[in-house]
């Protein structure tokens, strides 16, 4: 350590790394802690998930993506404790930093709306263990139910159940659906995986509710036209073994993925903050603490209300960026003795994907669907992932699965399960 | 009467008004006799059910079909006695029929496999009775989700079930669809009839298993075009008030419609004559009762197993009429002292239309689907119809709501009751 201010960042998702990446030219010193050893790009989990491309398309060590960035330390670890009064981060194994600026980017993880108990049947996608867990639900219950005994039994293995209609829900029933129809065509004898029964289900009157309506229905459409049951107002009420209940629906399934809320990391519940609902900190307009300009939090664990337009910014990747980026500028004016600015959202539109060249998109005044908007998608995921380093492998294999329709990923591995129940919460970025 | 041989027909349905027809200009006396007072162009009864046409212009009362017809006389009565001995047919007020042909086209009645308590929960679709009855529950439906209290209720509502994937089932699931999709879409405030769930239920591998396989699996992706929800090898275990459950789904809803099943009509027992698992008369190569030259069996009541391509003929308005003109054709052969030749079957092929300029037909070595197999439909159901009389107010109604999509038939009626658990059965030709 030097004398030059230590900047704690806990997170090495889009927050945080944005933020670690943003100060590599500030006379700061840089400690980057995450449970995880690698950054994922997380808008495609989805596609990991549903086999599209191999995780290690999507996923970099941190310690390589940071690797030339002399003033910055990786360290992988769990984050246990937070104390702001002796500006201590402690981690599980007992190492503890002390910092001048604590940027929090812990992320969220899924809520299970006070069933905890779903979890373990209805697993999320937050990170590369969540994708491999539903990649190895969704491809096993294919191989089920060519085996399946009876009528029942094939329908309950070919029956996958979404819960939440957010992009990520869309997402992913979009891209059961593809594999179903297009990808796992003519591998079977004695099932045909175009029949299968995919269903979305969102408790709300609509799907990507903070879309424009006319986008929801667009996306609504082209999902039906995917083979997508969606059902709306149709709030699940119970997960059990084989069986998901909703709106007096009972629909025997064994594949069922949550995607329908967040709540923010616990870690955050030590900050001495306000939370907002979802546990996340009720930030200043310079995305601080109040009253505390040393501790920032960014990202999902943010509920930012000082937006004209959103009443809170939502928990996706470009908030999080930007507001990564904005911890590491005001940072840097604070080491110069500028004054800070507050942080302004630059929203550059939403993207949903639904499944092989279709997509809904509202960029500023426009209003896309269909492979207009797929074709930004492509365009705007291909950018993002130039400063990734993956860029060409990703765009070879898009070029092959959307000429042939193939899945390249499609290898059943053993499940890594998430450490669930780990009583620190989920430090890392995912 | 005249000392002319005297023709009882019984049923006026398209085997029985054919045979009446046939004998025109034979040397004969005919006394047809139903328990209805009109004639149904069955094929177009979902279109009645489904609020496309009205009862009138695919019904006629017989009497006048058979107005100009002198040696003929028509009889509105229920018979609920036959007796092959005496060669009478005896009618629910008493009357009594001597003949000395006669032909059996009772028709047939939807058979709830040992469940008729499911009857008065999932009609089917037999008479104008019954697409009145079906007419008003679909319209009603909506209306009720219009005004739900609670989502349960609304998805409740908006759940339509149809059992059965043969061609009926195919026609009103497709014109279900289309009512959600276009002909409501406009008309409410408070619910989107596009959201509505229609789900077609087959017991069986594929739908219209009938047709070539190809042809299945066409007519199963333009319903998932529109909107429906294909189930094979989803056997209905249970109705009950506001809840059908098969394959282990247990789905919430009022408006069931039944096309599964069918059992011939109990006269048919009276004759002495072997009897099939449906109740049809297996009848010899001529249609008639073993060792009775004197009594034709035709259209649904009779089992002809001497087809070399079909095991046993269908239940559909070709074979009907084909037999019905063959009696006709036979019994005056009779009178004129020349030999009878056994009925062969003209295939003309299996057409089932699926909404809107689509459907799928099989037209000797052709198979058709799409919009040239709905063309043909309708030139093949105009051409019938012009021997009909409705044709001209048929065709410019299917002009206008090709073109509108609307649907003109749309009031909800007090719905007909049909006289369910008549003792007599239905001696209809319905």
């Amino acid at each position: 350590m030097t004398d030059r201010p230590h900047v704690v960042i806990v997170g090495g998702g889009f927050a945080g790394l944005l933020a670690a990446k943003g100060l590599r030219r500030t006379p700061v010193q840089v400690t980057i802690i995450d449970r995880n050893n690698h950054h994922v790009f997380q808008p495609l989990l989805y596609q990991v998930a549903s086999a599209a491309v191999e995780a290690g398309e999507i996923a970099r060590p941190i310690r390589s993506v940071l690797r030339h960035q002399k003033n910055t330390s990786v360290v992988l670890g769990d984050v246990t404790r937070i104390d702001p009064a002796a500006r201590r981060v402690t981690l599980a194994d007992g190492a503890t930093f002390g910092w001048d600026y604590l940027v929090m980017a812990p992320g969220a993880r899924h809520s299970y709306f006070k069933h905890p108990e779903w979890e373990i049947l209805a697993p999320g996608l937050k990170s590369v263990e969540d994708a491999f867990e539903i990649r190895t639900r969704i491809l096993l219950a294919f191989e089920r139910a060519e085996r399946a005994p009876t009528a029942e039994d094939r329908h309950r293995h070919l029956t996958f159940v979404v819960v939440g209609g957010g992009p990520t829900g869309v997402e992913v029933a979009g891209a059961i659906a593809e594999i179903a129809r297009y990808a796992l065509k003519r591998d079977f004898r004695h099932i045909d995986p175009r029949h299968a029964n995919i269903l979305l289900l969102e408790g709300g009157p609509r799907i990507l509710s903070s879309y424009p309506e006319r986008l929801s229905e667009k996306a609504r459409e082209a999902l039906r036209k995917l083979g997508v049951d969606v059902r709306t107002e149709a709030l699940v009420t119970s997960i059990e073994p084989g069986l998901v209940t909703a709106v007096g629906w009972k629909i025997p399934t064994d594949t069922v993925v949550w995607a329908a809320g967040n709540v923010a990391s616990p870690l955050l519940g030590m900050l001495g903050a306000p939370l907002d609902g979802a546990g996340r900190v009720i930030v200043t307009p310079e995305c601080t603490v109040p009253n505390r300009p040393d501790i920032f939090v960014v990202g999902d664990g943010g509920a930012f209300t000082h937006d004209a337009r959103y009443k809170v910014l939502p928990g996706v990747a470009p908030v999080a960026m930007q507001q990564g980026r904005y911890a590491a500028r005001e940072i840097s004016a604070d080491v110069a003795k500028r004054p800070r600015k507050p942080f302004r959202y630059i929203d550059k539109g939403q993207l949903a994907v639904i499944g092989r060249a279709r997509a809904v998109a509202e960029i500023g005044p426009f209003k896309l669907s269909g492979f207009p908007a797929w074709f930004v998608w492509i365009f705007i995921h291909i950018a993002y992932l130039i400063g990734f380093g993956n860029r060409l492998i990703v765009m070879i294999r898009w070029g092959i699965s959307y000429i042939t329709f193939e899945r390249g990923a499609r290898l059943i591995t053993e499940a890594w399960r998430p450490e669930v129940g780990q009583t620190g919460g989920r430090a890392g970025g995912q």
